[in-house]
């Protein structure tokens, strides 16, 4: 059986890359991270998808550390100087205030580590390069540049068989991310995308960020009923 | 004044990575970990060298559940079932059982981040590819893999001017290494290399692991009195 550590933010493409890993008979070990985010409710999306799709381990890692170093370079962390855009033109050609430092960087370095040591043969990401955000380190350079760096860094790259990085929505659209994880079984209105939700335990989306926006429409494109609570 | 992020373990080789950052007239930021080392030792030497050596901000950073992740992986973490090798003739075509599971590539991943978000123009780390270990994230092509994945992957690097990973150790041999340290200042006393020091508070080097082996013999070479304490 295919073991395969899977980056699991609680959010509608990581999820949605739970789906499909577990789909494919793996054995999934999930990883998320508390990096200083505006709303950890994402997590307990996490945890839900994450028993649902019957992952073997999940493991959330206290990066908060590293989220009051890059505080004051980010509107996605909270503690710092900036608010999260709202009702933006998206314009992917334009980093926005959102993007984090070497966010991927961490969180694939931490993956891969996890995937070395549990002898895991594939890392998954969900990231996604046509709707979303601008961030370069979502992108299909980034990725195969992260997927150099573990055939040449790792015990397992130098003995030839190095861990897959595999991002499988990488080319799709939102709305066919949507479509298929909803034949996988996906009720995405246990997952959380929004950067700024609002209110303390069950948080609602602002219906207004960037990724609030790429959600909705991803909705109304794939002509199904969108499932978010906002605010 | 250029700003540098630089990696700081409190060993011999980091230490000196650090003296050469101060002696260009860098602002140094100082970067360390605790990821579930045997000992915390070398981090009560790098204290007192990001003291002495001027640095502006000296942050350790706590990774143990990585190491917990690890541990069953290496022998450099405690907690694991390996012990680590002693008076192993040296190798470097085969990767020991010290090699932690990118480690290196969480190293420099968190200091991409700190780099970044500090508006820092390089970033530093002490590897030494010709008297070292064998680890695969310390070689020439990992690094430049790293610096591509830095172009590709951050702000900095998408609008041209992309964070500078330096490495300045990697083409010396160890004696070389210790001869540029004492031109600028080094005091190897309060540095720690050991994979398995002995003692709790103030650690005694073993005197047996590879590094100590590296080490011993780097001062031999050097010709200078070799200011280690042996257990």
């Amino acid at each position: 059986m295919t073991r395969a550590v899977v980056l699991l933010s609680g959010g509608l493409d990581s999820v949605t890359a739970l789906a499909m890993a577990s789909a494919g008979k793996r054995e999934v070990l999930a990883l998320g991270f508390v990096y200083g985010q505006r709303h950890v409710a994402e997590l307990d999306c996490a945890r839900i998808q994450a028993q649902r799709f019957g992952a073997r381990q999940h493991e959330i890692v206290d990066l908060s550390h590293m989220g009051r170093l890059v505080a004051a370079a980010t509107s996605l962390v909270a503690g710092g100087p900036h608010a999260v855009p709202k009702d933006r033109a998206q314009d992917v050609a334009v980093i926005p205030s959102t993007y984090v430092p070497a966010r991927n960087t961490i969180f694939l370095a931490y993956a891969l580590a996890w995937a070395e040591a549990a002898d895991a043969d594939e890392m998954w990401i969900g990231v996604n390069a046509l709707d979303y955000s601008g961030y370069p380190d979502c992108r299909p350079d980034f990725m195969t540049a992260f997927a150099e760096l573990v055939r040449l860094g790792t015990r397992r790259g130098v003995e030839g068989r190095p861990i897959a990085v595999v991002a499988p929505l990488q080319h799709l659209r939102k709305h066919e991310i949507i479509v298929r994880g909803l034949e996988l079984g996906v009720d995405y209105a246990d997952t959380l995308s929004c950067y700024d939700p609002i209110g303390s335990e069950r948080a609602l989306a602002c219906g207004h960020c960037d990724s609030c926006q790429l959600r909705r429409e991803g909705f109304a494109l794939a002509g199904v009923a969108d499932p978010t609570r906002y605010g």
